[in-house]
């Protein structure tokens, strides 16, 4: 269950019909997640937990049909891939995998064989593609320098991207901790109203950073009333990957400002941004289509900046409540060297959350 | 009274000496305060609710002798002046001054008359120099358009620079709004201990940001619990300044890293850096002097990254404190057009702090 | 007379009608010039070598219909105002001013005061300006700490400014150097056609840097042949201010890339961009109007990025010459201390010109 | 031969021991270059044109013992891995190594993989690794749809480093055309004295891009004077990587600067950074290693900003000479599709070189 089903108010906002990214027609995720072994790790032998996800922005050619895109670095202490590209031209033209930080080449690898399958023109008459890869750092868990994950994964993560999709514990999230307690993919989503239109930002969350006593769920310092709940250990080194999508039509200047408020809900949840932190957000709107020929001059629409600011709230919701959605969803698991991330236990902290004064009766 | 001393603990560090970014030693602060007049705007006649504010890096030569500084721009909708210089060349040269927006030209004139006067040498037989002014916009209650603030002004705001100083509505503060109560200037500090070493961080803020019910102090809903309490209006227009100070020795890169964190800080009090809201900081560290003149090459301490993580944390926990800090010290305030900005009520805010749960008993 | 007129050709592409800025329709440039004294340098008392420039990127009132805008600051050893907001919002909407750097203040103030006396709402009933005031280091000749540019003389600048302008050693020009000859304004423009369309790109640039060794003109080493030509000193210090126009449809991340461009004709010319060189570029677009306020979503026409390659080209070619046509139109001054600026020898700069084989016959 | 053995001087300053990039002691070079296959494109089968080129900042454990290093980017439309961490931390901690554009995935996957196994605390009590992999897009040549580059081919370009490299059609730039004629790699260095000591400055380009009348060398015409020539073809799509090794102390913001300075040399060849063409600089400093673990702050040598102009100027040099150099040693070469990419004719060219005066008699 996500926060909000739990009573857990984060924002005012409303949300999404299922408080998803992919409330943002069109968008896709799908997971492929590894899991085999346990015990002391043995460099390439596992134990394994990890894999891969995949964030499809519309369901047609996206090479073709590209979506315009902005992107924030708030902590540069990472390894994207692609991100140089988007900068510049502000588009995205792939879908967008997210993994551990040592399967970073085979997935980029991987994903440029599979635009090359769907594009018979890359290479040969076209120019050629930018794959957009991000990663965290799962190794508290998982035998990360066995690097598991395969082309293959990377193949069947696109392929079953789908508009329902797991969270928690699940794709690239699959040994991912957040807190010291078990993170990995959330999501969620939020409406807004601008001009008399109606639209929709939605966040999934990569997550994998922060310290236990720093965990703030709708304000309530939560993780200082579990600090001496089981299972703390490893550094807080550690990354979140934060993908925002919209049906707003924004060009890639506003979806890069839209891309920093990602930082305010993550702050609100204990980040700091600490400096082994890579802290990235990735934005793109739904709204329209860049064609990759293009002869004539496009005529694109574009919100005025003096109506963003709603939707840089939605961000700001969306980001945080996806953070706490992937604590809430992940399940206990125990990695290399019996290292183990405790599921956030739920019922403890419904209790603080009453403590507090926030939690909701339905 | 300011956060901590009403019970109101904010993050888990612990604060400098006075709290303030003072305790970063050799930093200076001075205000001049300019209020006279009242009822209706009679533009170049009043009321008139503004002033200037100025921070000292050092007792000595700024120009001769400069500090390292990095800055960090969430929204640039602002009209900083020498931001450009300080991001090439990493260094403060000159005071840092504050005030009100449509002030910035004839402050800036009054820096470089300053600076000109300490220094009969630019523009003779050495270079320019850069003078640093950044500001808000008080026009809500300010006849911001009579430019009230004179050259005079900011040179008594540096002459008049302390150790001790005013918070609240008092220098740049003295017309700023801040989640439609009275803002403007607070300050607060933090001192972590790396590798054997105690540093201060100090910030200073000039806050001026922010819609009601966003309001949150320690994670408190408090802006939610005062929706109705009077004195709205205006729009979500409004701006913050960060200046972060610190004895740490770090270059213009880290500075440019800890400048980022204070969006954490800014964050976690319900700042949005909406779309009109000009958000900058600007972090220097009074560690090391680099000369104007410099024939060989100088050797400088860098900490190392890896532990920078504690100054990350200060930084955001100063500057949320500092922003709690402007709100908490500001009186209540009528300006142009019988526009009024009331004072936090800060029993009123100790009985919602109470309620949550977070109310520390002396 | 400019380069091409006296056979000397820069670049493959067609000028414009005018080789002008001004070419793209609606553009202006005005000037104050301000020259008297002469002798010793007594600051304060003179002698005054120095000026204002202002270019209007259209005829209407630019607060209420902006413009789009990118910059690109190749080194930022430089105190311009208005760029972050640029940065961040990708408009103009004051005219561009260009000055001493020690006069940036002042000249700030001024365009605030005019802006306000056009838009009798702002401050008032919307939000603040964000005037755009940018400069170089005129000291060589100029009693630059007198700061003996006045308000009026920017109002002055702003109200004179015409399709048809002067170029050389006047406005901001007028004390300025480059390659350690007399430099200034100088302007230049090239038509590129896309899908059909024909565009206009016309740069203007304030110069004011350079070694004389490093003077090429179409490829020729001037500066070097030029090595024991009279009139030798000063330091390498200095600037230029590259300012761009088009009519094409541009966003600001486009013209960003544009602005990036300018740097190709800089160096082309001889320029390092030196330490001291503050080097920026800022380029417009004058293709559409964007509103202050706006309620709906706007249509903006947007070329291809896939088409820009002229354009970019047009760019260099234009800067290239600009800089070349600020020495060509520049005459001898004298200013403080005797120093001496001698114009570009014109004659044996043809002479050289043709010893290498680049001199058109006409 | 290099350009000056020809009696092409570019630029003033004074060459380095071997005019190399490895003049700057401890760096090395690598490469393997792959050849096979000829006529009809059939992808995956050949022609095989392509190939890895490694660099060495030093001969020790790069992961332990980092060095500094800052990065430019002139043009994003480019897939560079890495430089995201090189913006934020100011290090490399890997070997640089250069590629075609579809390779990228698999050379960062080796690169990671040689990490792993240099430095077996990776992934298990250290963080992770940040491979640092370039690439131009060689396709006019090369079967790139293919990915003809595997693993091996990396560690061997690793391997096989040394002080002593060639120049031309080799490594990654085995299959690379500049100007419409053969490039690829080539390196040049210049040396400078900075307060009585002697600096090194060196460059290696991967060069790629240009229309053939663009070429431009020492100033002189020579692509539009060689239009007619065969072999013109293929659009203006490519790009170029910048490489510069200095053993002056700098910081990484300094690198950053001198980063920047690689697009002057790159413009006076004919360069403008055309849309398709993605323009990166990576500059690195081999004066000070920063340690993996770090207790106490390091004391760094820094020299001042002021003293940069001339490693500016050495910077634009070294590269200007390293992309004729490119031209000057890559060999004739034909590849898919009987597309020829013809060596610079070097007779001709000396004759043009002297037809405009530019040719140095021995």
């Amino acid at each position: 269950m996500k926060a909000i089903e739990l009573g857990i108010r984060i924002g005012t906002l409303e949300h999404g019909k299922m408080n998803s990214i992919t409330d943002v027609k069109g968008v896709k995720v799908g997971h492929v997640t590894l899991i085999w072994g346990e015990g002391k790790l043995i460099p390439g032998k596992g134990p394994v937990r990890t894999g891969v996800t995949a964030i499809l922005p519309h369901d047609g050619n996206i090479y073709k049909e590209k979506v315009l895109a902005g992107v924030f670095v708030m902590n540069g202490y990472a390894k994207p891939v692609g991100l140089i590209q988007v900068m510049e031209l502000g588009t995205i033209e792939t879908p967008i995998l997210l993994t551990n930080t040592l399967s970073v080449g085979v997935v980029t690898d991987a994903l440029i064989e599979y635009m090359l399958k769907e594009n018979e023109d890359i290479g040969v008459t076209t120019g050629s593609v930018n794959p957009i890869v991000m990663e965290c750092n799962d190794s508290y868990l998982n035998d990360i320098r066995g690097r598991h994950v395969k082309k293959e994964h990377a193949f069947d993560a696109i392929e079953s991207a789908n508009k329902y999709f797991k969270e928690g514990s699940v794709g690239a999230g699959t040994g991912m901790s957040a807190f010291e307690f078990k993170g990995g993919i959330g999501s969620s989503s939020r409406i807004v109203e601008i001009a008399g239109e109606e639209y929709n930002v939605g966040a999934l969350v990569l997550s994998n950073f922060g310290k236990r006593e720093d965990l703030t769920i709708a304000g309530v310092p939560v993780g200082m009333e579990l600090k001496d709940w089981p299972g703390r250990g490893g550094n807080e080194k550690g990354s979140i990957i934060m993908v925002i999508a919209t049906d707003a039509p924004l060009n890639s200047r506003q979806l890069g400002r839209v891309a920093k408020r990602a930082i305010v809900g993550l702050a609100r949840t204990g980040g700091y941004a600490y400096n082994g932190s890579g802290d990235i957000t990735l934005a793109f709107s739904t709204a329209q289509k860049i064609p990759h020929h293009m002869e004539k001059p496009l005529k694109l629409d574009v919100l005025s900046d003096s109506s963003l600011s709603m939707l840089f709230k939605a961000t700001a919701e969306a980001v945080e409540e996806a953070i706490i959605n992937s604590l809430l969803q992940a399940e206990t698991m125990i990695g290399r060297d019996g290292h183990i991330r405790h599921a956030l236990p739920k019922d403890k902290v419904l209790e603080i959350m009453e403590k507090y004064g926030r939690l909701e009766r339905s």
